[in-house]
């Protein structure tokens, strides 16, 4: 790691510092001013799409918004040439994130209106937990990831089941209402059986008949009663991962195991705990969208 | 079991393996056919039910339909000939859904616009946690069916609850407002308060009178808070079914198993434990939906 | 106990095994045709309320409903004359639910319309539990309760906190929004703060201004995040009545508790363990709600 | 603290227990005139918002309204003078309360119609649950409050993550929808998105094109399952909160608590644990909102 460092000119390492690493004073001015840069834009972004305010400040708002869009631009090619592997970076969420939010401002150049896209700047700001340097929020937004992933499989399932369960009833309903009471075809009918067992319930479209209302209140249980299914496995996968970050030393003489983290004495039998082997609770926070930084910290 | 297989002939050996056996290559060749069939036909179904396609293709994907019924009808009868027990597959989850996922086909020549209904051949895509050998994603699903089996009990008396409870507020509401309103009569009445009580709110029918809108207040609360109820019940029920699986230990002198993790002894016999086979999850899914795969593999 | 069955005549014990002892044949046919008869008049006050229904066969419904309601007046007196204590019975659940089941019925005489109200009679039905032997059922529900109990004080806590905020936020919008969008009143904002908070969203009522949109969105995420609270709530009040449930034993050589209720030797170091003070499972359902029942079955 | 109140004339202590101190008879009088005319002056606010009462009895509300600030100042001023510190009490929860719910009443006399901002009066009936010595709820209180403290980093994250969603998806439907279909601008689309992936379901605004739907069923799916995260995290917290209650024994030589409810050796240095007060719960409610009362008790 270090090795790949020396091969890195002075310049690109002072650079890297004040871009990637945001403990030093100017690494800390440069990501400051980038926070305001982005909450700056996106405000544009977002001020541009109002009508009033458009007819008024438009051409002002696309000047400020091809600024910002620049300076944005400089700043990906500088993060590309300064990072230990401009791939790395390329492929890391942020890396992504940082093309997203200017390439919209170039593809207005052919397709008029996409700067909305622009709004993808807002993803930027998750840099706010590591310039915050929001560690806990990051090792607890890793309890939360380590949960949801540990349950994905489950949550699979169960996105499997609804979605087979929405097509089925949606198209009964078509079978059962149909065009003339606004369930014009079967993609209609599953789109409001959607909206209809997430609970959202637009009443852009209704069941107008008996036999309709019947099957749209047995749905409507049913996503009421089945909310509990991915709650269930999210808190269960949570408290889990909670406890994995708890010692799982046991202790030498009785076995008891299930200690607190900072415990030295066997809570039952006073025997003196091993501390060595002591794994989790000092797991590094692994958010999987830290790009470049990691390794910055690393170097 | 392997006596049931000899009393078969060669040939409907090699078709089970075929049909019934993602393990070997012409099975999995077999089953991504399958697989692509039924999505072409879910797909021809939707596509049908939209008023412009059918304008223009109408004719091409009802005379795809027709092929797809014929093949799947094909299948089903072959399912039926080569299955160990024709009635056993027949009366199987899956044996159900392939009869319904062609019945509707024919049925059109009665009744038209049922085809409409042949959208249940969806459900044949479940076959695809078996395909995809996602025996991860079986064991999983297991999980979560033990822990819905196991709060079936509780889950009866919750729903009869709010049916209960939905009933009342229904009358309640169609007393106060009454039909000027909207609640024309008391099975609307009682829609309107499952689609409340579930938090749906379509909106289609409110309460006008301020004494409507106070107890329509009370269900809403009343539905926000025991929404809470299912969730806890399920959630309980997940972590003593992942419990469960965790320690699967069975004592060598009676046999009883379930010990607590930390279990050194038997509970009943006080007989030592076995220490070392400590692999819990390793329990076979039981889905109760993998038809004559289950034999499949059995044999 | 027994000596007051003594006193009683020896046909009022034969009616009350009749009415009250569903284990009998006479009690359970007794019981069969009581159902029958409720789910009857229930479907028949459903129906009258219908408009077309009405029309055809109202008279017919009506003289219906008059017979029931003689049939269940005769049941109400008898139950209070074979009622080992009258005044226990009435005031029991199921005792005021069967006169409120008759009430109504002889309101319409002077109020006309009030017959709606006899769809409480919805709530004998939940004889049924008893009647159908559910034991298993009533010890689940028993569960329920035991946890609503034990969290009723958090969501009476919770419940506080959101009158409280509904009614600040509904002022709010009242004086953002007011009248000429549809708050006409703070009593209707705060309706509309209760729709929305819950997730009910009908949409009679939505904000137009910027400003109102804002406040409301906050109001929706604050709803959507603090169903998080009873449901957090119930779930360990839950896990706690399973827990309680479980036996409460501990060694007295190594002190361990917590072991299953079926343990007789400690798991850990093999001791036997007390057998004597076994609390909890064995606890007897009571749901509140089995009237004279309970009497009926100790009798 | 004695001390400071020997400092206080015997007046100023008289009239601290009668306002503060809910012990003494005269202090429970005036608590409860206090929560009549808090009730009172709440009411008063509500229906003189609605048209048709203020068109009767207007200028008698507002009289009413203004005896009631008349008194409600006074009480401010002398809850200030008695205090043993103003600064103390007008910086706590109550005294901030306090002075919200008088400052609108003269703001009318510049900005009419600020009146309806007394309704945060309802804020101070929060003093009821000191008033009926709702201990119990405090501690309950306490705890929720503990575990949302707890998981108050968890949900910051949570909520930032969904506030990103919102936003990315409000701009995509604002591209793919646009202001004929009423998404006229992004944070138009921005608001749909909270009332979508909050489950509300308004339905003033919703997607007409398919595309459109495509997005919003995703939407609601992804919002009917995320609601589980918070769930999942504050009934972690909740249950760890309580498990915290259940042991609080302290070490006698090293002062470390929070031991687990089996311990019997503390577990940094293995000096024995008391065994006997074993009194969880018992912890005094640290609600944050007693205001003076804290102080009351202490003196």
């Amino acid at each position: 790691m270090t090795s790949g460092q020396q091969e890195r000119a002075a310049w690109r390492v002072t650079l890297a510092n004040v871009i990637y690493n945001a403990d030093t004073p100017a690494g800390r001015l440069f990501d400051l001013l980038l926070i305001v840069a982005i909450v700056l834009s996106v405000l544009v972004v977002m001020l541009e799409s109002v009508g009033e305010v458009r007819a008024g400040a438009g051409p002002l708002l696309r000047r400020i918004e091809w600024v910002l869009t620049g300076l944005f631009t400089v700043e990906y090619i500088i993060r590309l040439i300064v990072a230990r592997r401009a791939s790395h970076y390329a492929r890391s969420f942020f890396g992504i994130v940082d093309l997203l939010s200017i390439a919209p401002a170039y593809l207005t150049l052919f397709i008029p209106g996409a700067q909305a896209l622009l709004i993808v700047r807002v993803l930027r700001l998750l840099r706010l937990f590591r310039i915050l340097k929001l560690a806990r929020y990051l090792s607890e937004a890793s309890v939360l990831t380590q949960a949801l992933r540990a349950s994905l499989a489950k949550i699979t399932v169960f996105l499997a089941v609804v979605a087979t369960l929405v097509t089925v009833i949606g198209a009964l309903m078509y079978v059962i209402e149909g065009p003339p009471h606004g369930f014009t075809s079967i993609p209609t009918s599953i789109y409001w059986a959607i909206v209809t067992v997430t609970t959202v319930g637009y009443g852009d479209i209704a069941p107008k008949t008996p036999l309709g209302k019947g099957l749209a209140s047995l749905a409507m249980i049913l996503g009421y009663a089945i909310i509990a299914v991915p709650t269930g496995i999210v808190t269960v996968g949570l408290s889990q991962a909670q406890a994995r970050q708890q010692s799982d030393t046991a202790c030498d003489r009785c076995g008891l195991s299930g200690h607190a983290p900072d415990a030295r004495y066997c809570r039952r039998c006073a025997n003196p705990l091993p501390q060595g082997d002591r794994t989790g609770a000092a797991t590094p926070p692994s958010l999987g969208m830290t790009g470049e930084a990691g390794e910055g910290q690393k170097g």
